[in-house]
């Protein structure tokens, strides 16, 4: 037998380096990927139905909303987001393990509506270097700066329901921390029972 | 302000591996030691009270047990062991993380009488690999062998009541392990919570 997929929710600030350091962490686990959302968006040039998004009609997104199909979704800008809690199901008995990336309303939907995820909170080292950290993507006004760190603020306060809280000073100890998580938590007992007791007999 | 100490206790069947573990991570974590035990056993030559154990007049350890100063206590060939509950405090107010390397009575005693400690059991990878390895060593004579393994059969059913199970079967596969329990629990939300609250001022 193999042992069930583990989902890991990874939320953190905008600038606290979130997707490098998942990145990273999918580069490093062969079992380790991103979970496949729906979206109302169209396919951008490229994009592939299945493995970059479930592209889907909006009255499509509304049944399945309807129908209490989705484990979380959100709409931004105008499109709609949203993770099935089929696709979930389907990683799990698999045995893949997945990230998936959301805010913090995301997480909490999930977190009612979904059981056994690991909730993973990144945070920049802190405020000042938050904000040196947009400031350096220049893409932003200040404005949108502003408003980015307003959000880190309360996003941040949310941490405090997560199963780990992990600090991205240095990227390297970052990228040590999350590989550990992810490592021990595939030791936890819960995880591993059914296979001890099939090869000890117990 | 610093984190607390973390108690992480360890036990496995003899010939597992869990001695050399410990020693691997008490290599790489400066941070982390062994626990030191009090015991009644006379201090061999070389062994320095307070660093290899707190040698305690019988009448000394008796009156500690009857004052429920133990988290755990045995007595093993006619000496008895113990670690105290006031010493534990201390490393954790410390900030101090150590290893408790006892057996599964002594874990079960501690679970009842102290908080917050990591249960970490670990496993051989099969009970022909476990007589494999206690055959090598050769210092045992077959009796023996035949004990020790019996005792692993009932000490493994016990592996369920632990936080986490690590299969000793690769050893460089066990210590990553090993390690990354240790590194994902220093970042376990509870563990970080005042210092992050402390940082963002939430």
């Amino acid at each position: 037998m193999h042992r069930e997929g583990i989902l890991y929710i990874i939320s953190a600030p905008s600038g606290a380096g979130k997707t490098t350091l998942c990145k990273e962490v999918i580069d490093i686990f062969p079992n380790l990927r991103h979970s496949v959302s729906y979206t109302t968006r169209l396919p951008r040039p490229g994009e592939v139905h299945g493995q970059d998004y479930f592209f889907a009609a909006p009255a499509e997104f509304e049944r399945m909303i309807a129908a209490g199909e989705f484990a979380e979704w959100a709409e931004v800008h105008g499109n709609c987001y949203g993770t099935a809690l089929k696709t979930l199901e389907e990683y799990r008995k698999c045995g893949v393990d997945v990230i998936l990336d959301i805010d913090c309303q995301g997480a909490q939907q999930l977190k009612e509506r979904y059981h056994g995820g690991v909730y993973i909170f990144i945070l920049p080292p802190s405020f000042q270097e938050l904000r040196r950290r947009l400031d350096c993507r220049s893409a932003d006004s200040v404005e949108v700066i502003e408003r980015r760190i307003q959000g880190a603020a309360w996003e941040i306060k949310e941490s405090r329901w997560y199963d780990y809280i992990i600090i991205n000073d240095v990227f390297s100890k970052a990228v040590e921390e999350l590989k550990s998580v992810l490592i021990a938590e595939s030791c936890r007992t819960g995880r591993v029972l059914e296979l001890v007791a099939e090869k000890f007999d117990i």
